[in-house]
């Protein structure tokens, strides 16, 4: 069954041009896109196609915009132009970051990670990648509420730190950390400080200075652009060695022909993110309290996850005792519900618990029931109102098949 | 002054859509987009823009987009699905081929590259990024042709030899190497052996299998879909190291999410390209001979580079003597014509000689006077007759203002 076959009574009118009768909160999987992005694409598909470095004509328009959508993005995080690189996602400018930064520190003899123990899975494998190239690594423990605590990282920064990394937020627990204090730890110790601020870019403020970054990763998709595009902005003076080498795109730090349109799309997006940030929260976090207390009131054996007021607005991560997570995703899908079980970059077909929630103390088997509920603009009270009973009458229904369940409630 | 802003009389009708009045004959940098890769796009980018990963009914139609995408280009090259890892341009592929066959090989102790002279920067720039890691890599001389001797290739190959990588064809002086021999010659080593085709897939018929090649890049661009995708075909069996690592995205060997709509057009494009392969050199041939006969009875000081006749369809490239190339460029451009000043991917303020022209064993002062002349399925008879007399005109206005030209002369 398409999305487009399925008949369900909404009225959302935000998504009624996109998915019609959808119930969408999985924002932190794929927000939906704006139509002014796709409006602004569409020239660069059809009139301006040519390659950006063409020194005739047909160049011209492409080049103006790739620059044009350069200043929108820098804008959104206080950044300049020339400090933006754009990649084909935000796992790509975490892979550049932490890479290309460990490349010139490595140049000095400096071969040491630090990262926290709930970081993307494109910073942890990118860690582990450079560790075959004779780096170690020291994941920092996050409490039980997923927040690093700065002190055990100023205990752990040495004179070989090549980079520390840590995000902004958890798509998969919605916890902030406190960067500008990690920030200020990591600029002291004269060590590169690298944010991932995919999941919270477009939800919370943030300004590259005052939170001491020297790089932060973005995703044009979390910000309602395109899919397949992403920047990793460096600050002007950080050297880092590029992932894609060729071409003199991105000033020779990201080789290849550019996606014009989807760096304009991610361009647009970027501006009317800005625009509307001072809004975000106030708009998500009542429909996201009515969820959370509502699922809350209805479901026995739930609780959430990550921390209870320092987290994304319109986030909510729980986790269900005697669930499979992506089965309650999946059963939910049936009845036009969209969710996450946890952390996105996964094959469906990977059922296995979170790393981040293991390091926060929950056990295997209750991280296996991890479900993200995550909203975007578009979402209306009414959605939430009809999600809820939903809901619970998977959970209800999913336990009811549950030998293990069936074992424990007898 | 923007295209529309332009007005040359002309009746392209593929063009008019795009750029009307334009004389396009850059193909090489920048193929025009089909129409009907745009149409395919439109859906992904405003109804199915949900996360292919997700387990939930968001996720289903780019889901089987991106695999009904792979499809198609698996087709274009005789490959399987599964082979065809979408990366975002053809320099991505070629940086994955070539870092991610090397990493593997280095395992196995092997630290030595074989790649040509005319290799593009992408490919040229990974060896060195090897390099930097103990690689060595041995450059293959060609002939002034352009053309690489298989013999000479034969005598390279070592029991130390990582990997091959010989371009198909080369974008700058048009020449096609003889890869079904380089090919036979690399298997029987037991060596894998990488094949930029991002020049020559769309222009020529390429088989995996015929050309035994182990990975072949690709670009969307180049087949009339859009910019920002591309591919690099990995043949089952044949294990290399990622270079974005993370998500389980593309089997593990390419993380991030994928840019759904890019993918969708990428997949239509190689099937038109496929379906029409076979017209495609006497479609533009007849126009190529038209514009080389033209230009050359024309102009003097003036010749063709790369082979004469084992070259791409519909590719003229040319050295003029007492010309900057990308002046001339940049001239044609102010009359509605766009060509290319030899290797694409470079700054419009690079101005220096070509290394493949330089390996070829053209002087530094002749190799700045490369141009290319690429053409499209679009072009017309009337395109190339008005080209001409004005490409002879910028020509001799040039050189009327060089000093050398001048003291040449006198």
């Amino acid at each position: 069954m398409t999305m487009h076959e399925r008949v369900v009574d909404g009225d959302n009118p935000l998504l009624e041009w996109a998915m019609p009768n959808l119930i969408y909160l999985d924002a932190v999987s794929a927000v939906p896109p704006r139509p002014e992005t796709i409006a602004a694409m569409h020239p660069y598909l059809t009139d301006a196609w040519g390659n950006p470095l063409s020194p005739h004509l047909a160049g011209d328009r492409p080049k103006e915009a790739v620059e044009r959508a350069r200043g929108q993005v820098a804008a959104l995080v206080g950044a300049a132009p020339a400090e933006v690189i754009f990649t084909a996602s935000g796992s790509e400018a975490n892979n550049l970051a932490i890479k290309g930064l460990a490349a010139t520190a490595a140049a000095r003899h400096r071969r040491h990670l630090i990262v926290s123990a709930v970081e993307h899975p494109s910073v942890t494998a990118s860690c582990r990648a450079l560790e075959a190239q004779g780096f170690t690594t020291t994941v920092l423990p996050v409490d039980s509420t997923g927040r690093v605590d700065p002190s055990r990282l100023q205990s752990e920064l040495t004179a070989w730190t090549a980079i520390v990394s840590i995000q902004a937020a958890s798509s998969e627990i919605g916890t902030l950390q406190s960067i500008a204090e990690l920030g200020s730890l990591t600029r002291r110790a004269g060590v590169p400080f690298h944010v991932d601020a995919v999941a919270a870019a477009g939800r919370i403020p943030l300004d590259m200075a005052s939170l001491q970054a020297d790089a932060m990763s973005l995703s044009s998709n979390q910000l309602g652009g395109p899919s397949g595009v992403g920047a990793l902005i460096v600050r002007r003076g950080i050297r880092l060695e590029p992932l894609i080498h060729g071409g003199t795109q991105e000033r020779g730090r990201r080789a290849g022909l550019e996606n014009v349109p989807g760096i304009v799309g991610m361009g647009v997006a970027a501006e009317l993110t800005r625009a509307e940030l001072s809004s975000m929260a106030s708009r998500v976090e009542p429909l996201m309290a009515r969820l959370r207390d509502g699922l809350l009131m209805t479901l026995d054996g739930c609780q959430m996850t990550g921390h209870p007021t320092e987290r994304l607005p319109g986030h909510l991560s729980l986790v269900v005792e005697f669930v499979e997570g992506e089965a309650l995703v999946m059963a939910l899908s049936r009845d036009g519900i969209a969710a996450a079980a946890g952390v996105t970059c996964r094959e469906r077909t990977a059922w296995r618990a979170s790393p981040a929630l293991l390091a926060l103390g929950f056990e295997q088997a209750l991280a296996q029931g991890a479900v993200v509920f995550s909203l975007w603009r578009g979402n209306t009270q009414e959605e939430v109102d009809r999600a809820v009973p939903l809901i619970a009458q998977h959970v209800a229904h999913l336990r009811a098949l549950s030998p293990i369940y069936a074992a424990r409630v007898r």
